[in-house]
Protein backbone atom coordinates (compact mmCIF):
# COMPACT_ATOMS: atom_id res chain seq x y z
CA UNK A 1 0.00 0.00 0.00
CA UNK A 2 1.56 3.32 -1.24
CA UNK A 3 0.76 6.71 0.03
CA UNK A 4 -2.35 8.20 -0.06
CA UNK A 5 -3.72 12.08 -0.95
CA UNK A 6 -6.79 13.49 -1.24
CA UNK A 7 -8.59 16.73 -2.03
CA UNK A 8 -11.99 17.97 -2.72
CA UNK A 9 -13.63 19.08 -6.10
CA UNK A 10 -17.00 20.71 -6.89
CA UNK A 11 -18.98 19.81 -10.33
CA UNK A 12 -18.91 22.88 -12.50
CA UNK A 13 -22.19 23.99 -14.90
CA UNK A 14 -20.25 23.64 -17.93
CA UNK A 15 -19.01 20.23 -16.86
CA UNK A 16 -22.67 18.78 -16.52
CA UNK A 17 -24.30 16.62 -18.92
CA UNK A 18 -28.19 16.60 -19.53
CA UNK A 19 -28.75 14.30 -16.63
CA UNK A 20 -27.29 16.85 -14.30
CA UNK A 21 -24.33 14.13 -13.38
CA UNK A 22 -20.44 15.48 -14.37
CA UNK A 23 -19.50 14.63 -17.98
CA UNK A 24 -17.03 11.37 -17.62
CA UNK A 25 -14.40 12.56 -19.56
CA UNK A 26 -14.09 15.13 -17.13
CA UNK A 27 -13.89 13.59 -14.01
CA UNK A 28 -11.28 11.27 -15.59
CA UNK A 29 -9.03 14.57 -15.83
CA UNK A 30 -9.59 15.88 -13.01
CA UNK A 31 -8.69 12.74 -10.87
CA UNK A 32 -5.43 13.00 -13.18
CA UNK A 33 -5.03 16.76 -11.99
CA UNK A 34 -4.98 15.19 -8.73
CA UNK A 35 -2.32 11.93 -9.11
CA UNK A 36 -0.27 15.40 -10.21
CA UNK A 37 -1.09 17.17 -7.25
CA UNK A 38 0.22 14.12 -5.09
CA UNK A 39 3.52 14.24 -7.33
CA UNK A 40 3.74 17.72 -6.50
CA UNK A 41 3.61 17.16 -2.97
CA UNK A 42 5.84 14.63 -2.90
CA UNK A 43 8.44 16.57 -4.83
CA UNK A 44 8.43 14.85 -7.83
CA UNK A 45 6.25 17.00 -10.19
CA UNK A 46 5.83 16.12 -13.90
CA UNK A 47 7.69 19.34 -14.43
CA UNK A 48 10.44 17.99 -12.19
CA UNK A 49 10.62 14.75 -14.33
CA UNK A 50 11.02 16.10 -17.49
CA UNK A 51 13.18 18.36 -16.93
CA UNK A 52 15.85 15.30 -15.02
CA UNK A 53 14.58 12.49 -16.98
CA UNK A 54 12.94 13.68 -20.08
CA UNK A 55 9.61 11.82 -19.19
CA UNK A 56 6.44 11.93 -19.01
CA UNK A 57 3.76 9.96 -17.22
CA UNK A 58 0.94 8.38 -19.28
CA UNK A 59 -2.35 6.37 -18.77
CA UNK A 60 -2.66 3.19 -20.48
CA UNK A 61 -5.74 1.27 -18.94
CA UNK A 62 -8.66 2.47 -17.01
CA UNK A 63 -10.74 -0.02 -14.73
CA UNK A 64 -13.66 2.00 -13.83
CA UNK A 65 -16.80 1.12 -11.55
CA UNK A 66 -19.10 3.67 -10.93
CA UNK A 67 -22.10 3.32 -8.82
CA UNK A 68 -23.69 6.67 -9.59
CA UNK A 69 -21.47 9.71 -10.89
CA UNK A 70 -21.17 13.13 -9.16
CA UNK A 71 -24.11 15.66 -9.84
CA UNK A 72 -24.00 19.22 -10.53
CA UNK A 73 -23.10 21.63 -7.86
CA UNK A 74 -21.85 18.27 -5.55
CA UNK A 75 -18.79 18.56 -3.44
CA UNK A 76 -16.82 15.55 -3.66
CA UNK A 77 -13.56 13.89 -2.07
CA UNK A 78 -11.21 12.48 -4.64
CA UNK A 79 -8.33 10.25 -2.95
CA UNK A 80 -5.67 8.57 -4.81
CA UNK A 81 -3.36 6.04 -3.87
CA UNK A 82 -0.06 4.61 -5.54
CA UNK A 83 -0.58 0.84 -4.94
CA UNK A 84 2.21 -0.71 -6.81
CA UNK A 85 4.61 -0.82 -10.05
CA UNK A 86 6.50 -3.75 -11.63
CA UNK A 87 9.37 -3.30 -14.29
CA UNK A 88 7.00 -1.11 -16.66
CA UNK A 89 3.98 -0.43 -15.07
CA UNK A 90 2.65 1.25 -12.29
CA UNK A 91 -0.69 1.03 -10.95
CA UNK A 92 -3.26 3.73 -8.60
CA UNK A 93 -5.95 3.60 -7.63
CA UNK A 94 -9.00 6.55 -7.08
CA UNK A 95 -11.65 7.00 -5.11
CA UNK A 96 -14.96 9.33 -5.77
CA UNK A 97 -16.74 9.60 -2.32
CA UNK A 98 -20.44 12.07 -2.32
CA UNK A 99 -20.85 14.44 -0.37
CA UNK A 100 -22.10 12.54 2.21
CA UNK A 101 -18.93 10.44 2.34
CA UNK A 102 -20.28 7.46 0.37
CA UNK A 103 -17.88 6.04 -2.12
CA UNK A 104 -19.64 6.47 -5.50
CA UNK A 105 -16.64 5.42 -7.72
CA UNK A 106 -13.75 3.62 -8.13
CA UNK A 107 -10.90 3.86 -10.87
CA UNK A 108 -7.65 1.88 -10.98
CA UNK A 109 -5.51 2.47 -13.86
CA UNK A 110 -2.18 1.75 -15.34
CA UNK A 111 0.63 4.22 -15.42
CA UNK A 112 3.99 4.61 -17.75
CA UNK A 113 6.81 6.45 -17.85
CA UNK A 114 7.33 7.70 -22.01
CA UNK A 115 10.13 8.62 -23.38
CA UNK A 116 9.51 11.95 -24.49
CA UNK A 117 11.50 11.91 -27.55
CA UNK A 118 10.83 8.76 -29.19
CA UNK A 119 7.63 8.22 -27.41
CA UNK A 120 9.15 4.86 -26.03
CA UNK A 121 8.13 2.92 -23.22
CA UNK A 122 10.45 3.44 -20.71
CA UNK A 123 11.25 1.23 -17.72
CA UNK A 124 10.03 2.05 -14.24
CA UNK A 125 13.03 4.93 -12.61
CA UNK A 126 13.56 3.78 -9.11
CA UNK A 127 14.42 7.06 -8.29
CA UNK A 128 10.82 8.63 -9.58
CA UNK A 129 8.85 5.95 -7.59
CA UNK A 130 10.41 5.90 -4.70
CA UNK A 131 8.84 8.70 -2.66
CA UNK A 132 5.10 7.12 -3.33
CA UNK A 133 6.36 4.40 -0.91
CA UNK A 134 4.34 1.92 -3.40
CA UNK A 135 5.00 -1.93 -3.40
CA UNK A 136 7.24 -3.31 -5.68
CA UNK A 137 5.26 -6.56 -7.84
CA UNK A 138 6.23 -9.04 -10.02
CA UNK A 139 2.92 -9.84 -11.43
CA UNK A 140 1.07 -8.04 -14.52
CA UNK A 141 -2.02 -7.06 -14.50
CA UNK A 142 -2.78 -7.64 -17.74
CA UNK A 143 -6.60 -6.66 -17.54
CA UNK A 144 -9.39 -7.55 -19.74
CA UNK A 145 -8.98 -9.26 -23.45
CA UNK A 146 -10.43 -6.98 -26.00
CA UNK A 147 -11.83 -8.84 -29.19
CA UNK A 148 -11.20 -7.17 -32.33
CA UNK A 149 -15.09 -5.64 -33.77
CA UNK A 150 -16.23 -7.96 -36.41
CA UNK A 151 -19.27 -5.46 -37.51
CA UNK A 152 -18.58 -2.23 -36.17
CA UNK A 153 -20.87 0.67 -37.21
CA UNK A 154 -18.26 3.39 -38.08
CA UNK A 155 -18.58 7.24 -37.29
CA UNK A 156 -15.67 9.66 -38.44
CA UNK A 157 -14.34 12.64 -36.29
CA UNK A 158 -11.89 14.82 -37.25
CA UNK A 159 -9.06 16.01 -34.44
CA UNK A 160 -9.94 19.46 -33.25
CA UNK A 161 -7.31 22.08 -32.03
CA UNK A 162 -8.69 22.31 -28.79
CA UNK A 163 -8.36 18.34 -28.34
CA UNK A 164 -5.00 19.04 -28.14
CA UNK A 165 -2.70 19.63 -24.64
CA UNK A 166 -0.05 21.20 -23.70
CA UNK A 167 1.90 18.37 -24.89
CA UNK A 168 0.56 18.92 -28.30
CA UNK A 169 -0.83 15.56 -28.40
CA UNK A 170 -5.14 14.83 -28.30
CA UNK A 171 -6.12 14.50 -24.44
CA UNK A 172 -6.93 11.25 -23.12
CA UNK A 173 -10.46 12.58 -22.60
CA UNK A 174 -11.62 13.07 -26.09
CA UNK A 175 -11.51 9.57 -27.00
CA UNK A 176 -13.84 8.98 -24.40
CA UNK A 177 -16.23 11.74 -26.07
CA UNK A 178 -16.01 10.05 -29.71
CA UNK A 179 -17.15 6.57 -27.88
CA UNK A 180 -19.87 8.24 -26.39
CA UNK A 181 -21.04 10.26 -29.53
CA UNK A 182 -21.80 7.41 -31.57
CA UNK A 183 -24.50 6.44 -29.11
CA UNK A 184 -28.29 7.75 -29.61
CA UNK A 185 -29.00 10.35 -27.31
CA UNK A 186 -32.01 8.91 -26.49
CA UNK A 187 -29.77 6.00 -25.04
CA UNK A 188 -27.35 8.78 -23.44
CA UNK A 189 -30.35 10.33 -21.95
CA UNK A 190 -31.81 6.71 -19.75
CA UNK A 191 -28.64 4.75 -19.28
CA UNK A 192 -25.28 5.50 -16.99
CA UNK A 193 -22.07 3.17 -17.50
CA UNK A 194 -21.68 0.91 -14.20
CA UNK A 195 -18.39 -0.36 -15.52
CA UNK A 196 -15.22 0.59 -18.27
CA UNK A 197 -13.10 -0.89 -19.07
CA UNK A 198 -10.80 1.37 -21.05
CA UNK A 199 -7.17 0.78 -22.72
CA UNK A 200 -4.86 3.32 -24.93
CA UNK A 201 -3.57 1.48 -27.79
CA UNK A 202 -1.69 4.95 -29.66
CA UNK A 203 -1.53 8.49 -29.39
CA UNK A 204 -3.71 10.18 -32.13
CA UNK A 205 -2.08 13.55 -33.66
CA UNK A 206 -3.65 16.51 -34.99
CA UNK A 207 -4.63 16.96 -38.66
CA UNK A 208 -5.53 13.26 -38.56
CA UNK A 209 -9.10 11.68 -38.88
CA UNK A 210 -10.29 8.99 -36.30
CA UNK A 211 -12.89 6.33 -36.75
CA UNK A 212 -14.90 5.93 -33.80
CA UNK A 213 -16.64 2.37 -34.08
CA UNK A 214 -19.31 0.28 -31.93
CA UNK A 215 -20.95 -2.94 -31.62
CA UNK A 216 -24.01 -2.68 -29.16
CA UNK A 217 -25.21 -5.70 -27.56
CA UNK A 218 -28.20 -5.05 -24.72
CA UNK A 219 -26.68 -3.05 -22.00
CA UNK A 220 -23.16 -3.69 -23.25
CA UNK A 221 -20.88 -1.57 -25.47
CA UNK A 222 -17.76 -2.28 -27.25
CA UNK A 223 -15.73 0.83 -28.97
CA UNK A 224 -12.99 1.02 -31.10
CA UNK A 225 -10.54 4.13 -32.09
CA UNK A 226 -8.98 4.07 -35.12
CA UNK A 227 -7.00 5.96 -37.79
CA UNK A 228 -5.14 5.14 -40.76
CA UNK A 229 -5.87 1.36 -39.80
CA UNK A 230 -4.14 2.06 -37.00
CA UNK A 231 -5.63 1.16 -33.33
CA UNK A 232 -5.71 3.76 -30.83
CA UNK A 233 -8.05 2.65 -28.50
CA UNK A 234 -10.36 0.06 -27.67
CA UNK A 235 -13.06 0.30 -24.72
CA UNK A 236 -16.14 -1.79 -23.31
CA UNK A 237 -18.91 -0.45 -21.25
CA UNK A 238 -21.55 -1.77 -19.41
CA UNK A 239 -24.59 0.38 -18.93
CA UNK A 240 -27.20 0.65 -16.88
CA UNK A 241 -30.72 1.83 -16.71
CA UNK A 242 -31.28 5.20 -14.40
CA UNK B 1 -20.99 50.28 -9.58
CA UNK B 2 -22.72 47.30 -8.65
CA UNK B 3 -21.19 44.70 -6.48
CA UNK B 4 -18.45 42.88 -6.61
CA UNK B 5 -17.20 39.89 -6.21
CA UNK B 6 -13.95 37.65 -6.59
CA UNK B 7 -12.83 34.44 -6.32
CA UNK B 8 -9.09 32.55 -7.10
CA UNK B 9 -8.80 29.57 -9.54
CA UNK B 10 -5.75 28.00 -10.87
CA UNK B 11 -5.45 26.68 -14.76
CA UNK B 12 -5.25 22.67 -14.85
CA UNK B 13 -3.22 20.77 -17.18
CA UNK B 14 -6.72 19.40 -19.19
CA UNK B 15 -7.91 23.14 -19.99
CA UNK B 16 -4.03 24.62 -21.40
CA UNK B 17 -3.29 24.72 -24.97
CA UNK B 18 -0.19 23.81 -26.99
CA UNK B 19 1.39 27.48 -25.86
CA UNK B 20 0.73 26.43 -22.66
CA UNK B 21 -1.84 29.33 -21.61
CA UNK B 22 -5.49 28.49 -20.68
CA UNK B 23 -8.03 27.70 -23.71
CA UNK B 24 -10.05 30.67 -24.28
CA UNK B 25 -13.38 28.84 -23.99
CA UNK B 26 -12.40 27.08 -20.51
CA UNK B 27 -12.10 30.38 -18.57
CA UNK B 28 -15.13 31.84 -20.46
CA UNK B 29 -16.74 29.04 -18.48
CA UNK B 30 -15.26 29.75 -15.43
CA UNK B 31 -15.78 33.15 -15.86
CA UNK B 32 -19.35 32.31 -15.85
CA UNK B 33 -19.38 30.33 -13.13
CA UNK B 34 -17.75 33.00 -11.00
CA UNK B 35 -21.40 35.21 -11.67
CA UNK B 36 -23.25 32.23 -10.45
CA UNK B 37 -21.21 32.00 -7.16
CA UNK B 38 -22.07 35.50 -7.03
CA UNK B 39 -25.43 35.03 -7.57
CA UNK B 40 -25.31 32.23 -4.76
CA UNK B 41 -23.85 34.28 -2.06
CA UNK B 42 -26.79 37.52 -2.69
CA UNK B 43 -29.28 34.59 -2.38
CA UNK B 44 -30.40 34.79 -5.96
CA UNK B 45 -28.95 31.55 -7.16
CA UNK B 46 -29.89 30.35 -10.52
CA UNK B 47 -31.60 27.54 -9.41
CA UNK B 48 -33.98 30.12 -6.92
CA UNK B 49 -34.96 31.99 -10.16
CA UNK B 50 -35.97 29.06 -12.26
CA UNK B 51 -37.93 28.06 -9.20
CA UNK B 52 -39.54 31.27 -8.89
CA UNK B 53 -39.96 32.68 -12.33
CA UNK B 54 -39.19 30.36 -14.44
CA UNK B 55 -36.50 32.42 -15.74
CA UNK B 56 -32.68 31.52 -16.84
CA UNK B 57 -29.66 34.19 -17.37
CA UNK B 58 -27.84 33.68 -20.71
CA UNK B 59 -25.19 35.54 -22.32
CA UNK B 60 -25.96 37.48 -25.34
CA UNK B 61 -22.12 39.48 -26.03
CA UNK B 62 -18.93 39.55 -24.87
CA UNK B 63 -16.23 42.30 -25.48
CA UNK B 64 -12.94 40.99 -24.45
CA UNK B 65 -9.42 42.59 -24.11
CA UNK B 66 -6.23 40.16 -23.26
CA UNK B 67 -2.67 41.89 -22.47
CA UNK B 68 -2.03 37.94 -22.20
CA UNK B 69 -4.06 34.66 -21.39
CA UNK B 70 -3.58 33.13 -17.84
CA UNK B 71 -1.07 30.26 -17.67
CA UNK B 72 -0.67 26.60 -17.01
CA UNK B 73 -0.91 26.37 -12.87
CA UNK B 74 -1.16 29.70 -12.83
CA UNK B 75 -3.15 30.86 -9.99
CA UNK B 76 -5.11 34.07 -10.92
CA UNK B 77 -7.98 36.05 -9.47
CA UNK B 78 -11.19 36.39 -11.29
CA UNK B 79 -13.19 39.68 -10.06
CA UNK B 80 -16.89 40.32 -11.49
CA UNK B 81 -19.19 43.07 -11.19
CA UNK B 82 -22.95 43.55 -11.81
CA UNK B 83 -22.32 47.09 -13.85
CA UNK B 84 -25.61 48.24 -14.91
CA UNK B 85 -28.64 47.27 -16.13
CA UNK B 86 -31.63 48.87 -18.51
CA UNK B 87 -35.18 46.94 -19.42
CA UNK B 88 -33.89 44.03 -20.85
CA UNK B 89 -30.27 43.51 -20.65
CA UNK B 90 -28.00 43.85 -17.70
CA UNK B 91 -23.99 44.73 -18.18
CA UNK B 92 -21.49 43.02 -15.82
CA UNK B 93 -17.60 43.28 -15.78
CA UNK B 94 -15.07 40.55 -15.31
CA UNK B 95 -11.38 41.22 -14.92
CA UNK B 96 -8.33 38.41 -14.55
CA UNK B 97 -5.50 39.16 -12.45
CA UNK B 98 -2.49 37.18 -13.01
CA UNK B 99 -0.25 35.68 -9.85
CA UNK B 100 1.49 39.06 -9.44
CA UNK B 101 -1.27 41.01 -9.52
CA UNK B 102 -1.61 42.26 -12.53
CA UNK B 103 -4.72 43.01 -14.58
CA UNK B 104 -4.49 40.62 -18.18
CA UNK B 105 -8.10 40.36 -19.10
CA UNK B 106 -11.11 41.87 -19.12
CA UNK B 107 -14.20 41.22 -20.38
CA UNK B 108 -17.35 42.72 -20.49
CA UNK B 109 -20.81 40.85 -20.92
CA UNK B 110 -24.06 41.51 -21.96
CA UNK B 111 -26.87 39.08 -20.18
CA UNK B 112 -30.87 39.13 -20.52
CA UNK B 113 -33.39 36.89 -18.41
CA UNK B 114 -34.55 34.24 -21.01
CA UNK B 115 -38.21 32.32 -20.31
CA UNK B 116 -37.34 28.84 -20.14
CA UNK B 117 -40.38 27.71 -21.51
CA UNK B 118 -40.99 30.34 -24.68
CA UNK B 119 -36.74 30.75 -25.05
CA UNK B 120 -38.13 34.37 -25.43
CA UNK B 121 -36.19 37.31 -23.50
CA UNK B 122 -38.17 38.44 -20.52
CA UNK B 123 -37.92 42.16 -18.87
CA UNK B 124 -35.52 42.31 -16.00
CA UNK B 125 -37.43 41.74 -12.59
CA UNK B 126 -36.39 44.22 -10.28
CA UNK B 127 -36.60 41.60 -7.42
CA UNK B 128 -33.96 39.52 -9.04
CA UNK B 129 -31.36 42.33 -9.85
CA UNK B 130 -31.84 44.40 -6.53
CA UNK B 131 -29.28 42.17 -4.42
CA UNK B 132 -26.53 43.39 -6.90
CA UNK B 133 -26.67 46.97 -6.69
CA UNK B 134 -26.10 47.78 -10.17
CA UNK B 135 -27.02 50.96 -11.72
CA UNK B 136 -30.26 51.48 -13.58
CA UNK B 137 -30.02 52.98 -16.65
CA UNK B 138 -31.66 53.96 -19.76
CA UNK B 139 -28.83 53.61 -22.10
CA UNK B 140 -28.41 50.30 -24.38
CA UNK B 141 -24.92 49.24 -24.94
CA UNK B 142 -25.19 48.31 -29.07
CA UNK B 143 -21.63 46.81 -28.93
CA UNK B 144 -20.16 46.72 -32.72
CA UNK B 145 -21.94 46.31 -35.86
CA UNK B 146 -21.24 42.89 -37.33
CA UNK B 147 -21.52 42.70 -40.87
CA UNK B 148 -22.46 40.03 -43.05
CA UNK B 149 -19.80 37.68 -44.29
CA UNK B 150 -19.16 38.37 -47.92
CA UNK B 151 -17.60 35.21 -49.61
CA UNK B 152 -16.56 33.25 -46.52
CA UNK B 153 -14.53 29.72 -46.07
CA UNK B 154 -16.93 27.26 -44.52
CA UNK B 155 -16.47 23.80 -42.31
CA UNK B 156 -18.59 21.73 -41.15
CA UNK B 157 -18.88 20.70 -37.67
CA UNK B 158 -21.91 17.88 -35.75
CA UNK B 159 -22.61 18.82 -32.31
CA UNK B 160 -21.84 16.20 -30.12
CA UNK B 161 -23.28 14.57 -27.38
CA UNK B 162 -21.15 15.92 -24.80
CA UNK B 163 -21.13 19.86 -26.21
CA UNK B 164 -24.49 19.93 -24.39
CA UNK B 165 -24.84 21.33 -20.94
CA UNK B 166 -27.06 20.30 -18.00
CA UNK B 167 -29.93 22.58 -20.29
CA UNK B 168 -29.60 20.24 -23.25
CA UNK B 169 -28.68 23.03 -25.46
CA UNK B 170 -25.61 23.44 -26.84
CA UNK B 171 -23.15 25.56 -24.20
CA UNK B 172 -21.33 28.65 -25.42
CA UNK B 173 -17.94 27.60 -25.14
CA UNK B 174 -18.79 25.41 -28.43
CA UNK B 175 -19.06 28.30 -30.73
CA UNK B 176 -16.00 29.95 -29.89
CA UNK B 177 -14.25 26.20 -30.13
CA UNK B 178 -15.73 26.23 -34.02
CA UNK B 179 -14.73 29.50 -34.48
CA UNK B 180 -11.01 29.01 -33.18
CA UNK B 181 -11.03 25.48 -35.27
CA UNK B 182 -11.44 26.69 -38.64
CA UNK B 183 -8.19 28.58 -38.59
CA UNK B 184 -4.31 26.61 -39.21
CA UNK B 185 -2.93 25.15 -36.78
CA UNK B 186 0.27 26.96 -37.31
CA UNK B 187 -1.18 30.67 -36.96
CA UNK B 188 -3.09 29.08 -33.50
CA UNK B 189 0.69 28.25 -32.37
CA UNK B 190 1.74 31.56 -33.21
CA UNK B 191 -1.07 34.54 -32.28
CA UNK B 192 -3.39 35.01 -29.31
CA UNK B 193 -6.09 37.43 -29.36
CA UNK B 194 -5.72 40.64 -28.73
CA UNK B 195 -9.45 41.94 -28.81
CA UNK B 196 -12.63 39.64 -29.50
CA UNK B 197 -16.36 40.97 -30.00
CA UNK B 198 -18.72 38.05 -29.45
CA UNK B 199 -22.63 37.89 -30.14
CA UNK B 200 -25.11 34.99 -29.63
CA UNK B 201 -28.00 34.79 -31.63
CA UNK B 202 -29.29 31.93 -31.67
CA UNK B 203 -29.35 28.86 -29.79
CA UNK B 204 -27.88 25.82 -31.25
CA UNK B 205 -29.98 22.51 -30.81
CA UNK B 206 -28.64 18.68 -30.43
CA UNK B 207 -28.64 16.70 -33.72
CA UNK B 208 -28.18 20.17 -36.23
CA UNK B 209 -25.16 20.28 -38.28
CA UNK B 210 -23.43 24.02 -38.12
CA UNK B 211 -21.14 25.62 -40.46
CA UNK B 212 -18.27 27.62 -38.98
CA UNK B 213 -17.87 30.45 -41.26
CA UNK B 214 -14.28 32.39 -41.50
CA UNK B 215 -12.91 35.56 -42.97
CA UNK B 216 -9.27 36.44 -42.69
CA UNK B 217 -7.93 39.89 -43.46
CA UNK B 218 -4.09 40.32 -41.92
CA UNK B 219 -4.49 39.70 -37.99
CA UNK B 220 -8.32 40.35 -38.14
CA UNK B 221 -10.29 37.28 -38.62
CA UNK B 222 -14.29 37.33 -38.90
CA UNK B 223 -17.21 34.96 -38.03
CA UNK B 224 -20.22 33.43 -38.35
CA UNK B 225 -21.63 30.54 -36.87
CA UNK B 226 -24.43 29.28 -39.02
CA UNK B 227 -27.59 25.93 -38.94
CA UNK B 228 -29.96 25.58 -41.52
CA UNK B 229 -29.38 29.23 -43.09
CA UNK B 230 -30.06 30.30 -39.50
CA UNK B 231 -27.11 32.90 -38.08
CA UNK B 232 -26.31 31.51 -34.69
CA UNK B 233 -23.65 33.64 -33.34
CA UNK B 234 -20.69 36.26 -35.11
CA UNK B 235 -17.60 37.02 -33.97
CA UNK B 236 -14.97 39.62 -34.73
CA UNK B 237 -10.98 38.54 -33.62
CA UNK B 238 -8.25 40.97 -33.61
CA UNK B 239 -5.07 39.00 -33.34
CA UNK B 240 -1.50 39.48 -32.38
CA UNK B 241 2.08 37.51 -32.95
CA UNK B 242 3.59 35.52 -29.83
Amino acid sequence: MGKKYKTTYQIPFYESDINQNVKLPHILSVALQVSGMQSLELGMSDEKIFKDYHLVWVITDYEIEIERLPRYAETVTIETEALSYNRYFCYRSFAIYSQEGQKIMTILSTFVLLDYDSRKVHEVVEAIIRPYASEKIKKINRGPKYHKLADPQETLYHVRYFDLDLNGHVNNSRYIEWMYDVLELDFLKTHIPRKISLKYVKEVHHGKDVLSRLEQSGLTTRHEIVSQGQLNAQASIEWRRL
